[in-house]
């Protein structure tokens, strides 16, 4: 089969993945903005949460500065078309969130787990179903685990109710013939009517063709962010990716010029500091660990004195992931240690 | 065949291609430090020179603070190992300029011309080979031509004596697939001991993929600069490059913190602006025009009043090329005249 075979379903997370880059200070106005501007420009879901989904605000994971259902209500109120979606971290989010989402306008839910823990969205998933959610299964870090693993938990995800399976690149870590492959391997393995999605991250400079070579495998939705706000290097840019769709000649039901106007005068003000590719970022992606792990290592780097990208490595040779962020002190101090021992 | 082979040649152009994003203002310093961080981290070959090549100091591309002798010199003497590059556009510098840049250190010229116009290279690149000079074609703007006129003018330059000949995308406005057919087609019509070159830029965000895609089709020069460093979006970032290359198991030379470290410590502090993927840069890509019209087109947008991405979408329906920098006021113009007409 040949892939596109129609339009692709352009799934839009700058106002939930975005939000790491502006340390979750989203105010209602501004998603209010800039829903109405992706929603005019074509897109079809708009993701708004917390970044690290329903219910992360918390000292763990950064508190935001409203809630996410205010935010929720917000998008809802302004947009004509596009759908309005929610993430949740079974664990971080729970099960009553679903409802209230609902409630405030959500109509897709994306229930992430790390790429070998499908089992622990069993019940959010169903629930999802049972209220009427269109309810996505995330991967994240499948960079993590070969394509036997993924096929092996996008089946579990499916066989919940997972109505779509994405094959979440969190640590931006994967070059396009590794995205390939395992877009690939879950594609052939699922349903055909169940979908399956791509989330890659920029931090080695490859999310744009990452997210085409997806879409060549069999991946109907791509999930970008305007100005790749993200956190770290940030997400595939989204007014790029559709101009490389464009020139693919593929449809994506999207405007360029709307994209990148929104992208440079509603979202590039917005940024606490530039997202871009660069000795931090590109660390993450080249030592495969969680994009909001960044804030954390700069801290402790500069407490303890040691390069962020030394503490970054060492995060990925222990493969930490999202939930253990409270370990970056301690493998700061153990870097520190054995530097004063030496 | 399956590519690559062997090591990749990994060819910088901080200090040529990168001088548009600084206004050509280098000093002797400047190169030299960034010349020996390029050395230190592996590089291949260091090229230096006005943006557009040897004698590009003019009205019409810009004066340059310092002239390419001074930083040919400043650069071979900071340097251990790699070799030091010229550009050389036949019309901009002229026959004499070989010999004073090998006088002065240069080992590499790569010789370019437009992708259809390979013929006005003839006696630069004898003269070249003559000098001993290693010398490349460089065929610009390749977006222009389908697969056949490059291999059409790829052999022009091979027969004139061309050792490497790159397929160059200036405009930035290439797919991973449209650069892999072009290569693969060049590749097999070339001499076997004829090297093939990859140049891209990163206006739609797929730079690192266009190098990568090139490699596996044949290319073995890779042309990227530290941060990106270059007009518009700016080059591949070769920091970037080194690191999926890593990740692929490829072989460059280059260690990827050196390069991460002189990028942000050396490169960045000069960017008189971000060098990044935004509304008039993605344009000039989706466009396909040269990224050294951004700066002229921003100022005839600013005194006519018209959107920047709408005058580079009219250059690009013209088929504006290099050379054309004066005709972008006039197409300014007469969109502003369209405009109160209407």
């Amino acid at each position: 089969m040949s892939y596109p075979e129609g339009k692709i379903f352009i799934s839009d997370v700058t106002l939930r993945d975005g939000s790491h880059a502006v340390r979750h200070t989203f105010t209602p106005e501004q998603v209010a903005s800039v829903a109405a501007a992706l929603d005019a420009a074509g897109v079809d879901s708009i993701e708004v949460a917390h970044g690290d989904g329903m219910g992360g605000s918390t000292v763990n994971y950064g508190f935001a500065t409203h809630t996410d259902l205010e935010k929720i209500e917000a998008a809802a109120a302004a947009v004509k078309r596009a759908k309005i979606a929610i993430l949740l971290l079974p664990g971080v989010g729970v099960i009553p969130n679903l409802q209230e989402a609902y409630d405030a306008g959500a109509r897709y839910v994306r229930v992430a787990t790390h790429c070998t823990e499908a089992d622990t969205s069993a019940q959010h998933i169903a629930k999802a179903r049972e209220i009427g959610l269109n309810t996505a299964g995330f991967l994240m870090m499948s960079h993590m685990a070969d394509e036997a693993k993924l096929v092996e938990q996008a089946l579990l995800m499916e066989s919940y109710g997972a109505q779509c399976v994405y094959v979440t690149d969190s640590a931006g870590a994967m070059v396009p013939e590794q995205y390939a492959a395992r877009i690939k391997a879950v594609r052939a393995a699922l349903k055909p009517e169940t979908e399956v999605g791509v989330h890659a991250h920029e931090n080695l400079s490859v999310s744009v063709a990452n997210s085409v070579a997806a879409v060549q495998n069999g991946a109907y939705r791509v999930d970008a962010s305007l100005a790749g706000l993200g956190a770290a290097a940030g997400n595939t840019p989204l007014e790029a990716f559709v101009a490389v769709a464009d020139r693919m000649g593929w449809e994506t039901g999207c405007d360029v010029f709307k994209l990148a106007d929104a992208a440079d005068d509603l979202v590039r003000p917005l940024m606490h500091q530039p997202v871009r590719v660069d000795r931090d970022t590109l660390s993450i992606g080249y030592a495969g660990v969680y994009g909001s792990f960044l804030l954390h290592a700069r801290r402790a780097a500069e407490r303890y004195g040691i390069p962020t990208p030394q503490i970054l490595m060492e995060l990925g040779r222990r493969n930490m992931v999202g939930g253990q962020e409270d370990m970056i002190v301690d493998v700061a101090l153990d870097l520190a240690k054995s530097r004063s021992a030496s």
